[in-house]
């Protein structure tokens, strides 16, 4: 009950574009790591990477 | 124009769900470097875990 006082983040018009704000400094984070000496951040680093990027292509309203 | 070719994403309700899985990957990888030897690393795992935070709540609709 009480629906309407909580407004859907599906209807806000600005909830994709602050997201996709958010993620950019993920992203940018995940791509210093990507070129860290150890192979093991650098592979952490890429799955950031590419989580992100499917994050932000699905929110763009892209189909995977 | 062909407007109805492209579904906006936020009127898919299966939007925030897709992308928020897709966020508990990176959040995932995060949280494993945030445990690493290297401080840097350690320091950049906190921005990524703090940004994917901050962009899932905004997907649930609440206000940062």
């Amino acid at each position: 009950m009480f629906v309407s006082d909580q407004q859907p983040a599906s209807d806000d018009p600005s909830m994709r574009h602050d997201v996709r704000n958010m993620l950019a400094t993920a992203l940018l984070a995940a791509d210093l790591l990507s070129a860290h000496a150890d192979p093991a951040v650098r592979r952490q680093a890429e799955t950031i990477i590419a989580a992100i990027e499917s994050a932000t292509a699905r929110l763009k309203g892209q189909r995977k």
